[in-house]
């Protein structure tokens, strides 16, 4: 299941930015499972990564070729990405494994081996397939193209439980030229990123100085892939990677960075919201938004509370208006000397609790219908201060049991 | 569905305390859902209530009560409690409501209305049907009685999505004669108790000093129902009761505190357990022992990381010996500077992981057959300090998402 369409956008070619794919049959057999990304010489390159304590092999290696690759001035020239098997939990053999796909990769493409930052993602704790994924390699970087359709096919060759190809792209205005955004990313499952989602693998054509792009990165996935759970469980795998051809225009006045900053909120909030619509199982795309909070980390407390109860999650699936369940999980908020009287609880355009109780115009007609909905805001006023922060996340149904007890993923 | 079975033991009758139920139509036609609970003169008592803000109306004029009983060395004297309705959520009007149906009792037991506590479970945010509560207290009342099957029927009294009642009995030395401790309680779903359990309704005969008392109750739940979630949320409705009677032995020498504290905590932990094995939708009986961690707090937080995981939840109840996912779920615990290569995860008597990894001994068929039992201990040994916890959980099924989003809870 999913929440409602979303077609995948036309991605225009990058100039420099060529993606190969190739059915290495690592997941199963006729399923595009190996991606290939090559970014040109002049492209400076950004990463974030799961701060899950056991942080997959592919994650510690991508790291590691970053800062190589930082400290000797080289850029990172390619993306290896498989789906069907995670690399974590496989200790120092998926380390090597990681690092065997790496020098394989940069033998093929003649540059050095920390030049290749590699991804997976999968089920967790099996071995790497490394046969298979060393076979796909020579194929998937003969397959490299520019064109939409290499964008469309390398989005669709990273899916794991995801039912859809997840993309996004953008054109905004820098000085008198214009930089193109294309982004995608997957993510369905084990989705309550800290740092990042999953993988999202982010390209403009602008130039941008490393430092600047990492800050930029960090600042658009805290708004974004930060800001989503389907079922609070954090990835091994999580990482978000951001790459500026150097191809386009120079970002560097204020004017441009903001613009640029705007545009790649844009698409990341785009793909953060593309994942949890296909959230597994999920039949309701929910919004939380909590505002006049003491700091944006309570707003985020608050919000995340509600998104992770279970009881939430599954009246939201029966649309059944039971704020009752709201209220408790607000109310059960790691919040220092919360004055429960001042909380206003709104769902879509109706109110819901206000002085610690319902509120006097509430009816459960009014509350159902919003709750019929496939897309639902659920507001939360804490009445103590300035800050404030939006979540997406989606319901608990039967699906979910089914797609992860019917099945190893 | 429910994990075991568990017949209710024969609870021996206590000097001074009886237990009267009635039907008064709150919960549903033909159930019990109103219990008197009587204690003699002599009793003191003691109470630990939930954390959540949104803290229901009966909670607070519970512990209203009991300060004023305690200033005014007066023994709070009946305890009542009522199923079907939470009378949370309910503002002004719960609050008034409570105190309503406690004047009632006093009037008809002639005691003061602080000398009555009262407690509500079931649904939250809705008003509570006064009119049937205040009509069935005169026939709970004329029903008391101090035999094993007044027990019996105040434990059944009191469930909502209970499957069965919880009770729990034992005798222990004290000098030379002996105390006995009667216990029952009630919850299924919402819990995730912060100190308490939804509800939990103790008497021992022993004589034992109020401040004395508190102390015992709050070890013994910080041993037992604060260590058990079956979905992470915790209860408006929490509450605890323990009550001493003053008609048995003096409990004051240390050698009498420790035998109390340990027939306290069993009883505890036999009631809190079977609130895991009756909990919604459970087909296992989960206990998670981490060992070796820094302190006491950071044991529980991997404990709770691990049993709150949706992917864990869900491995549980597919007998999926999906190993990945507990250690995804230790790594991203709330622990600092953790070093996962010095993790050892056993399930059963099945090493999983060692050394970051899978252990060079596991193989598939191993972990399954420990996956497959209805019992199943994890243990996690983080390897960095001397401190342990232990947690007891349920797993994720079709069945809990049905129950709470098939009719409203």
């Amino acid at each position: 299941m999913a929440v409602g369409t979303i077609p995948f956008p036309t991605m225009p070619a990058l100039e420099g930015v060529r993606l190969g794919t190739t059915m290495a049959g690592i997941k199963q057999a006729g399923r595009r499972d190996l991606v290939v990304i090559e970014l040109p010489e002049s492209a400076t390159v950004a990463g974030v990564f799961t701060r899950n304590a056991f942080c997959a092999a592919p994650v510690q290696v991508a790291k590691a070729h970053l800062a190589e690759c930082r400290a000797q001035q080289q850029a990172p020239r390619y993306w290896l990405i498989n789906t069907g098997n995670a690399n974590a939990g496989t200790g120092a053999q998926g380390l090597e494994d990681a690092r065997e796909s790496c020098r394989t990769l940069a033998r093929e493409a003649g540059v050095p081996a920390c030049a290749v930052l590699p991804f997976s993602t999968g089920v967790i704790g099996e071995p790497l397939p490394t046969q298979a994924l060393l076979a796909g390699i020579a194929p998937a970087f003969a397959a490299r193209d520019s064109q939409s359709a290499a964008w469309e096919q390398a989005a669709a060759g990273i899916l794991t439980t995801d039912t859809r190809s997840k993309g996004a792209s953008v054109e905004v205005p820098v000085g008198d030229r214009r930089i193109t955004i294309n982004g995608f990313a997957k993510g369905s499952g084990m989705i309550r990123p800290d740092m990042a989602t999953m993988l999202g693998f982010v390209v403009t054509d602008a130039a941008v100085e490393p430092a600047l792009l990492e800050r930029l990165l960090r600042d658009a996935v805290n708004h974004s892939f930060n800001c989503i759970t389907v079922d609070s469980d954090t990835s091994t795998n999580d990482a978000c990677l951001l790459a500026a051809t150097g191809r386009g225009a120079q970002v560097s006045s204020e004017a441009d960075i903001r613009a640029l900053a705007d545009g790649l909120e844009q698409v990341l909030v785009a793909l953060a919201q593309a994942v949890i619509r296909d959230g597994e199982g999920a039949t309701k795309f929910v919004t939380l938004e909590v505002t006049h909070a003491t700091t944006r980390q309570e707003a985020l407390d608050v919000a995340f509370t509600v998104a992770h109860s279970p009881l939430v999650k599954t009246a939201l699936y029966a649309s059944d208006a039971n704020w009752g369940r709201i209220l408790a999980a607000v109310g059960r908020a790691p919040v220092a000397d919360f004055d429960v009287d001042r909380v206003v609880i709104d769902l879509g355009e109706v109110r819901l609790v206000e002085s610690g109780g319902r509120a006097p115009g509430y009816t459960e007609a009014a509350g159902s219908a919003v709750m019929a909905r496939e897309e639902i805001t659920i507001r939360i006023d804490l009445g103590r201060g300035d800050d404030s922060a939006r979540v997406w996340t989606s319901d608990l149904s039967h699906d979910y049991v089914s797609i992860n007890a019917d099945y190893r993923s």
